[in-house]
């Protein structure tokens, strides 16, 4: 599997997403400007692949500053720490890894600077290698509720692409899979940005897990059918009463697999979940360019010229449809959650 | 207003409806072949258009049989009928005005073939003009169920694109509008084929009506947050139990609607009723080429090649999530349905 992002000869070196599955193209950031910019354009998506990617563009920034002194050199890693969080609102794990790059750059206030560069470095490696293990460890809990001869539905890509390698709700798939019990996933393609169609149909094609690949008004004709025996998302955001924000979607595939009484299971790691915010109505929603709908790929369109367009990054999944989220702790009910990882 | 289809120089003429909103094309069908041909590949769709359309294919294909005597002509009228009926499985309209086309060849049969013709071109006219005038009885019926300020969802394409003119749903829009209402529309894209940005937004456009386009996976959020007032939408069938086939995601929207309290209609004439269908569960269900999922239109990919893809073009709405079924004759309950048009 293609490394999703990587710290690579002084630079991070993403898998270029939006050009996927069309073609493999990795893309070098030399600078912390350009890290901010590809999660920006979704170069690199998905709630902790840009958690890990942000820690190593604080890294990168921190690297080249020119400041011999903690006092000069702090305000401009807290600068750039505060314009990559600038880049998109919604998931949470992009402030929490940006957070901790603080965290480990005021414990270190009293070392010289290349010493902090280098400890700088070193945390986001810790993050990314952190997340992996996280996404192994959800799998193996989730895989349990997958059954031999069952058909999984998922929205959107919360794969090895979404996260540092492995993935979230398509971890606990691979767990299943590699567990050896015989699976069949729908993937959603999740309109606008396809990264359903795109990534998620790639990713799991790769690893010869089957896949079938649906619009995303086909899931509910589907679950009538009983075609589909349970339902995995991953998570942008957890309240502290387990309400959910994710990809656009999400929520109308929770109020369909209620009505058709299929479980509903969100996977996400720690740093998905926060407890400072206590429901789903405080959660910002990312509003994208109508272009997103307009057009496919920005360039060929496929609706009329200036027509008015709604494109909401993500919705919120009430906690009451949710069956169980999958954590690297357990499965947890969403009521259950905040009691867990209050630190 | 363009019109969809019309007998125009001894040619079917249609607006190329695949090649909306880009271009407004023309195809000028003069053998029955082109006719079956433009409704297999969608450059004419919607249960009504395809079935006015069928029935000038019938009128084309008759005019151009060398024959002097009735058992020669009729058989050869007989086979066009079979051909164009072969065209697509789900729409009633195409076997109804197919079979309209063929009563109105068996009681001509002491006729000359001259005549016959003339009254096969004449009949095709008349289910032209007739389907226009449901339409706008349809749409007074249907008028009275949105008040002035709500905002209606409408999914696909059941506009004057999708009929002879004026349109099912959307002509229930219209003639809201018409009486002065201040309406806005929610127009789902409906992917694969995006007749709902391609030709539901272009339509309300033209007609300054204010609309809002969505991906079909964004309905829920709005309902969720109390943006949606009612839905309405088209019918391809309407069995005698009340259940409605309709493009697929019409079932989603059905069951997001009961789901937030929020009143589903669908709107339809007397065509789409198909009262020897008993249930939905007999419905056929066109499954479409999976290029429909995997590319824009059937050039710009957005899928892995050779991805597996489930592609049916239409899904089934149960009678009980039905407020109301929107007739020339007035609105209905879904089970009210068969004793009204039981003829």
């Amino acid at each position: 599997m293609v490394p999703t992002v990587e710290w690579k000869n002084g630079a991070v070196r993403l898998l270029d997403q939006s050009k996927l599955p069309g073609s493999i193209e990795f893309l070098d950031c030399r600078d912390y400007q350009t890290v901010a910019d590809a999660i920006r354009t979704l170069k690199v998506r998905g709630a902790p692949a840009i958690g890990v990617t942000a820690a190593m563009g604080v890294a990168l920034g921190a690297e080249k500053i020119d400041a011999s002194d903690y006092p000069t050199f702090s305000r401009a890693v807290l600068k750039i720490c505060d314009e990559l969080a600038a880049t998109r609102p919604t998931a949470v794990n992009l402030f929490w890894a940006i957070e901790r790059m603080r965290q480990k750059l005021e414990s270190l206030r009293d070392y010289p600077i290349p010493f902090i560069k280098n400890a700088l470095i070193d945390e986001s490696q810790v993050i990314l290698e952190e997340d992996i293990a996280l996404c192994k460890t959800m799998g193996r809990h989730g895989a349990e509720l997958i059954h031999d001869g069952e058909t999984v539905l998922t929205h959107c890509n919360a794969g090895s692409l979404a996260t540092a390698g492995y993935g979230t709700a398509l971890g606990v798939i691979r767990a299943a899979w590699e567990q050896g019990k015989k699976i069949n996933v729908i993937a959603d393609e999740t309109r606008p940005v396809l990264q359903g169609s795109r990534l998620t149909a790639w990713e799991l094609m790769q690893d010869k897990i089957p896949v079938t690949l649906i619009t995303d008004n086909m899931a509910g004709s589907l679950m009538r059918q009983g075609r589909i025996h349970l339902c995995v998302v991953g998570a942008d955001r957890i309240a502290a009463n387990g309400d959910v924000a994710n990809k656009i979607g999400t929520y109308s595939v929770a109020v369909l697999a209620r009505a058709h009484n299929i479980p509903f299971y969100v996977a996400a790691p720690y740093s998905t979940i926060d407890l400072k915010t206590k429901s789903g109505d405080e959660i910002p929603i990312e509003q994208r360019n109508a272009l997103e709908v307009t057009t496919i790929h920005g360039s060929h369109p496929v609706a009329p010229k200036d027509v008015a367009v709604y494109n909401p990054a993500f919705d919120v999944t009430p906690a009451e449809l949710i069956t169980g989220i999958i954590t690297e702790r357990g499965v947890f009910k969403p009521d259950e959650l905040a009691a867990q990882f209050r630190s």
